[in-house]
């Protein structure tokens, strides 16, 4: 059964770009090989994470996550069934804000700044529904 | 929450192209502060405002609105939880009938007149969404 | 409250081109200043008018075509609210059949010469629809 | 085709109880033999009629009623095509408000009075529809 | 493949009821053979008909009575792929007006007679529902 | 009442190309006089041919091709009430199977041979809308 | 143009319940007057009210309330036209927690305590809709 | 994942009651502990079974029962993902024709004979939706 | 924002009934703190939970759920938004299952066993609507 | 009655690339007597096959195939009625995975590898649509 799954988490204290790159890399490394596509989002010191794969092999890398001590407040926002992956040729794409993009975090967002954890699951849906309709604002690597 | 608050209101004295100038700027720097974005559009001394934001923060400025002496008689027209935001892109945009939009105007409006307190909330959306499909009618600056 | 109403009535003598002429004119002037929009089609000596505006106004005006001598059997065929005006563009816009909408007028005619009496709102919609969707057919003077 | 007429009116000038009588019986024995069924409410002065039937009958029956002088202000509030007759047992049946059925007045009502000529076609129909699932508050001949 | 016909025609000349008894019968008889199910209405002159069973069966005896010389004018009025059939207890019951059912005529009727040439497929559907919801009002055989 | 009828019927005898072309240059001269429009289908010694125009007109049409001696076994598979023509510009198109469109008949058959007497109404419906949408399948005249 | 607007309110200082009996009372009398129907529900300090009639009836309603001191932080939670009133029966209904509907109000609160402040336009209308299906829980006095 | 699967099949030489009390009884204890639930319809020589349960055990199952040389002709007629069961109270239960039910089966048939290979899905599923409204024409030992 | 959300976990060692009252017990307690309500089913050595509340709430106990070390192998089965709590009643609800809801059991479950880590969101909520639409399968205590 | 039948079975030893080329030359000679159409998928050893035509020959040829020892396992994935083929241009087409398409595979697949033995029926749907959407990725003939 493929499932998509999507939280929220607060870094637990400052990472620096290489600590996300590592997040980063060694997630596509396992993800890669568990089957598992997705998409982490970094804004204003809130994760926001999309994970999709088997039921059963999300849970557990879902419960791995949660033992990290990198960030912390884990909170699941959105949980489906799915018929087919959104994410099929990402194993994890980073989204990170950036000018060219700041009227889309605006735009599901109820604050002047991105807050996950203040949104409802329709709203999660449409905002990654439009990051892969622009595909370019999706990074395999962060800078 | 993010919502959507629609209300008319008629000018209660002649106010000249620099006092909507002001209300203008002024509401624009306290948007893009609060998180609100919106259109105001002003017609035949009748102005017809959507603004768009957290639940708790767009009551908190309509209230504020509601005190302003610039204006008078007050109604909301429509009010709905939303998913995603119309007017990201507009702190707060200006819309003018010029002879351009003439035919939009009259498209929704029973008169010949164009009167937002005889529309009803359908009427006004499709008012509102067309005007955002054609942005060239939405001004960030009253000239 | 916007609404549509569409009638069909029958020539009640031989009008000559010119009468149409001054109908149509008047028509305009008239429905201008009204803020009523819409189009008069004439084929094999029956009218079919649609007319949208304000429920009062068009009542009015409904009320007072139905007095004039100029054709009789008047009959309501559709009648509905509105969100939106069609003929936005049109004070009374014309629709004559030429050999270039044949088809057209054969596609929602149940006979070989058009009758609205026979149609039902319903194909009277889509003809209307169809008509709108090619406003070349809709012309704004007679020739 | 068979269609439904809904209009409002006002009194032109003060009816007794007796006039009432005599619009209803005759409109009774004129529907039954033209195969016309329907309601007709009076409430503060204002007629508010439905006619269901045949939609030529219908149309010539309306133009009739228009040219009335017991009444004036008319004004089509609704009016669509039907499968079925919803008053297939009333000629035409009297509705006046008491204070049985008060509440089910201010139901539909935007004020305190009933006024049709502020009521839309759906508001309307769900007048009618519950008038007609309390069949008591239909009465065939006015006391 | 299930199939559903309902069409109309007249009595070709004066009919008794001692006629329609011998059609009723041969009906039946041929019926419960072919697995054909079905209602036959007789009202002011015009015979009204829905046939049901097997697409290819049901095709074969609509043409066979087409030739039939007691009546005329056949025309089909509606026409459908059923799921189930509606007249399983009934090779071929006999609607025919009366007292007791005279509302119901009405109720589908555009006019004060039953005219079934004037009825839309819904409002056909809509009448042969409440006939068969009120089982009463279908006779086996004729008086 | 405008309707649409569908049906099938197999060459009672080896009709030459000579006899096609007359059945249909005499449909079109009728059809035209009589406003129906269709298209005629002819494939593996099987006739499917929809007509469409209004319901009386249909069914006289119909009743006397039933008569026509030069194909036999006819058999409704369609009839609907519709709002518009699919045919509008076709009296009476001819369809013949040839190289270019073997896909087309495949794709609406269940066996290799095109056989419309094993068809539903949907699938009828399904390859009727496509052959619309390829109007060059459909001629005026046959070769 | 019938409309229901919903909001909460925080009490602004200790109410007895002598104050909230002045105020029901005080409501229900105005509310008679302007045909305004409605329900006011008092938890935890934190007042909910609905408040339903003409568009600008209840706009200029809802704008004398903001004004009173007896309460503050006042937030639109939901408002909506409508086609007919849930509460004709109340000019101001009483809905007050007790043991008896202890459960009810749990039944739509995300929290142990109802905090409509956290409540979303859907699950308003069903604690509303609730209420009047259980009309024993709405009260016309307070004890 | 829950499916349901339908099939026919023909009885290959005369099976008496005793036979078919043994495939009953084999079935019920099978299936039982297969957690596969059903009902087998035996009518004029035909087989109608339901089976439900895991996807993969009533593929298993189905494919053993493909081999059994007590029937010929399978033919998978339904098959679909299902929620929930329907017939959970059943590891195999029977319906034979009786005077009782002969209604029935000609309304989902026809022919005046009960033919599953003539039946599509819709018409099998309501089929076996009335039975087992009516359990009682289920029974769990043949007489 | 009020969630919902259920999981399965297995028993890590054998569990004595003491042990499971304990669990319940204390989970009573805390739920009604925290204004969580929901239900505890066990069978086959499988935990199937379903709990409701605020969604920051349910996250954070259902974290502290993962860490209990009297289960493992938990896995999120369904999550989603709701409008109303269907346990309002039950600060933790226990269904175990008897000879009197075996079949309920069965209904929704693919094999003879009842496993919930094979069944899908829908088939969960059926199971649970079923639930509560039986609350005498619902137990407050444990015997 | 046109269907289709998806099944799933694993190679029951290895099979060259001869032995498939074999596969698909015979059941393109036989599908294409046969009115049969479809595509046969291989992956990680496991077949996939989407069969489409008449009812009664999908039927036969399944049975036919289920005898083959050349694989075992089958299993029946998915079966409906259609309206229209989607393969009516290949008797048999063959999907390979390739670089070119491994997202595809990916994006309808649980795991890493692709397993239709855990797919359900509507992301095979989704599958075989973006198959055929995509027609370069079926081949008729393998290299
Ligand atoms: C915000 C965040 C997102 C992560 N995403 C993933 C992920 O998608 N996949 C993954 O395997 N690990 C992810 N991790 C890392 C896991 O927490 C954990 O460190 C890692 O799975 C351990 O991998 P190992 O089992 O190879 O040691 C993430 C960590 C953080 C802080
Ligand atoms: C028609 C109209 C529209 C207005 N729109 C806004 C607005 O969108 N945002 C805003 O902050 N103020 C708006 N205002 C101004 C407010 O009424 C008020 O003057 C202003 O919010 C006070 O700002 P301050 O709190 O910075 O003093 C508007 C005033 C008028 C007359
Ligand atoms: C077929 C037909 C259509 C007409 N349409 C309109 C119309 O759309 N608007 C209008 O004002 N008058 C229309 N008229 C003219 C009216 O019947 C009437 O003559 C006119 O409104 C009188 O205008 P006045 O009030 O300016 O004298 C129409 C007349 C005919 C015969
Ligand atoms: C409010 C009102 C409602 C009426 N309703 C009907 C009606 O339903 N049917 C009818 O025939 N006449 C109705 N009439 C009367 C007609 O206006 C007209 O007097 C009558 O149809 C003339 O009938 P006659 O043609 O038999 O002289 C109504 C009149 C009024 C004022
Ligand atoms: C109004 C009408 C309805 C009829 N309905 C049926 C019918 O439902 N079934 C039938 O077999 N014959 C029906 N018939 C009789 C046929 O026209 C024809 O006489 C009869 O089928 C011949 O039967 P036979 O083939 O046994 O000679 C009907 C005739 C009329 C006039
Ligand atoms: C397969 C087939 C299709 C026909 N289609 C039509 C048709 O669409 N219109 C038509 O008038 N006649 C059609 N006919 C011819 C009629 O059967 C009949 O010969 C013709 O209508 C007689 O015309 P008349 O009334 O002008 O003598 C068709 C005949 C066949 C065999
Ligand atoms: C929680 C609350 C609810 C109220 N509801 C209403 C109401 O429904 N109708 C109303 O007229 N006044 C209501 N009031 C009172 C108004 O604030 C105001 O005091 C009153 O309308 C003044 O009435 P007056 O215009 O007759 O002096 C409410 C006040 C409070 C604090
Ligand atoms: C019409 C028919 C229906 C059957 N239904 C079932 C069934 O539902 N379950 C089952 O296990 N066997 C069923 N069987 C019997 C199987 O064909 C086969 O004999 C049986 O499963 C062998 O059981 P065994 O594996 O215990 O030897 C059926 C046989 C027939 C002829
Ligand atoms: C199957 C299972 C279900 C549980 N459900 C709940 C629950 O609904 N609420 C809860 O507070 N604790 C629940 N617990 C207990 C928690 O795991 C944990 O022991 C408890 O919340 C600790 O409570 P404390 O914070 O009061 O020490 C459950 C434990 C198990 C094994
Ligand atoms: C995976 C697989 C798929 C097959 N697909 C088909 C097919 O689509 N059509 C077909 O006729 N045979 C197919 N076959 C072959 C059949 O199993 C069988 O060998 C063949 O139909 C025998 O043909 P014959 O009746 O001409 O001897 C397939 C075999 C395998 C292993």
């Amino acid at each position: 059964m493929l499932v998509q799954l999507t939280y929220a988490s607060r870094i637990s204290k400052a990472l620096g770009s290489e600590d996300i790159k590592n997040i980063l890399k060694h997630s596509q490394t396992n993800n890669q090989a568990d089957g598992v596509t997705g998409a982490l989002c970094l804004s204003s010191g809130i994760f926001l994470q999309i994970l999709e794969g088997d039921r059963n092999t999300v849970n557990r890398i879902y419960h791995k996550i949660l033992q990290d001590s990198r960030h912390k407040d884990p909170a699941i926002l959105d949980y489906r069934e799915i018929t087919a992956r959104q994410f099929s040729e990402w194993s994890m794409g980073l989204i990170t804000r950036t000018d060219d993009n700041k009227q889309l975090f605006l735009k599901y967002s109820s604050d002047a700044n991105f807050d996950p954890y203040s949104m409802g699951a329709k709203t999660l849906r449409g905002f990654f529904d439009e990051v892969v309709d622009n595909v370019r604002w999706l990074r395999k690597n962060p800078d």
